[in-house]
């Protein structure tokens, strides 16, 4: 009998934003394929007897070639067992899922797809940065920092300049040139921006500026995300301390003291 | 003592697919403030001794503003209560998160806000859209189908025409109005499209057409997603029986099969 596989997102990296779904399959799964970008707080979960495949790099070598994880989830799939091929956030974004459905289709190998929470979600609520905003923002964009030519560039310079959120994926540590590719997209100097490290685990770290001065911000421990738009203003990182309490005495000046910082940088 | 709010995501609609934290923060929950789009499946999950409101209508009447939300909620809590604020999807995402983590920061009540996967992530694992593809879309703007005029109007439509996978949350019933905005943005009257319904739960329903077709579409019960892009054509519709197994000989001849129609409506 053919096995299943599932291919799930694993969320941001909080073993409890893992959906209950998602959970019960890690749970119970004969087989995992991960990518090296799944946290190890997560990969804890899978049962000892599972077989276990880091996907994400091979010995710390070369990276496996996307035909080699079809081919070795469809093995698997094909001896028996139930499989669980684990991306990190969402398998729909980013997460190569479109090849893997492809590769399934083609062997007739069941398989079934669970959402997960993306780790642009994820950010955004371990920072208090709201995506979309009354009055600042009424759409957000995922793109990644992938280089184009041609069409692709004129359209990635729309996407940017179109007044959304912007969060970038996958920023990679080249904040100079990005700096350069957001300005050349129109944006200005002084739209603030954050790098978010790590999000939603108890390493998280957050790096506040602007476009314009994105080259100097410090390099983070990947996965990293920037986050693009005037809704990095209302991250609750002056304020916050322990996660749960304002220490201003009018928490609303927070808003008119960083709007008064639109062209310098607002770290702290 | 004061309580605690958690502004949760409930994910879009399938009780499973509520992250870990989610389910038991509902599930030990004292209060409960839910949007009127939230499944009923998931408001079974919280303890009958808790108190309950529907902030999204008023006994079927007018919609409960903002401000008497925020005030409701900030009462629960200073009277001691754990208090859940649930949201459909994810809080960051359209749902108006911004508004009231202002406001609890000017109450001084501790919060904590808690991501879930945004509908269009479970609309697109349900209908196997890949949301980004490989030479198709690098990109993925969620928007909505708010009307707006000068700048925001025309920042829309350099969002519409950034060659991104579209998601527009909302779309509304009037589906010409849609059809005629995104023309206006510049999109072929082929591009394909996919009103989603329901999305992850037992009444999903899906029409497949083109942004030329699509003031023909039925109006489906809400909530509803209109996915926008070259990726729509990779869904699993025609091959599909009992969410599993592909049908035909040739699963890759659908792509093709669906390609020669990019003029045409290709819903089935």
């Amino acid at each position: 009998m053919k096995g299943k596989v599932f291919l799930v997102g694993a969320g941001p990296g909080d073993p409890e934003l893992l959906t209950v779904r998602a959970l019960h399959l890690l749970q119970t799964a004969e087989a995992v394929l991960y990518d090296e970008l799944v946290a190890p707080e997560i990969l804890r979960l899978i049962p000892a007897t599972a077989r276990i495949h880091n996907v994400g790099k091979r010995c710390g070598k070369k990276k496996i070639q996307q035909e080699e994880i079809n081919f070795l989830m469809i093995a698997l799939a094909d001896s028996g067992l139930k499989v669980v091929r684990l991306k990190s956030g969402d398998p729909m974004i980013f997460g190569r899922a479109g090849e893997e459905i492809e590769a399934l289709r083609k062997s007739r190998v069941p398989y079934e797809i669970v959402p997960g929470v993306t780790s642009a979600l994820g950010a955004a609520a371990s920072a208090e940065i709201p995506l979309t905003y009354r009055r600042k923002s009424s759409a957000v964009v995922f793109l990644t920092a992938h280089q184009a030519d041609g069409t692709e560039a004129a359209n990635w310079n729309k996407l940017a300049s179109g007044g959304a959120t912007l969060v970038i994926y996958m920023p990679g540590q080249n904040y100079t040139d990005l700096a350069g590719r957001l300005k050349a997209a129109g944006l200005s100097a002084g739209t603030p921006c954050a790098v978010i490290s790590r999000a939603s685990t108890p390493h998280q770290r957050e790096f506040y500026t602007t476009t314009g001065n994105l080259s100097s911000a410090p390099k983070l421990p990947s996965p990293t995300l920037l986050v693009v738009g005037e809704v990095t203003r209302l991250a609750e990182v002056p304020l916050r301390v322990g996660n749960e309490f304002p220490l201003q005495s009018d928490p609303a000046a927070h808003y008119s003291t960083l709007s008064s910082t639109a062209d310098e940088e607002f770290s702290l």
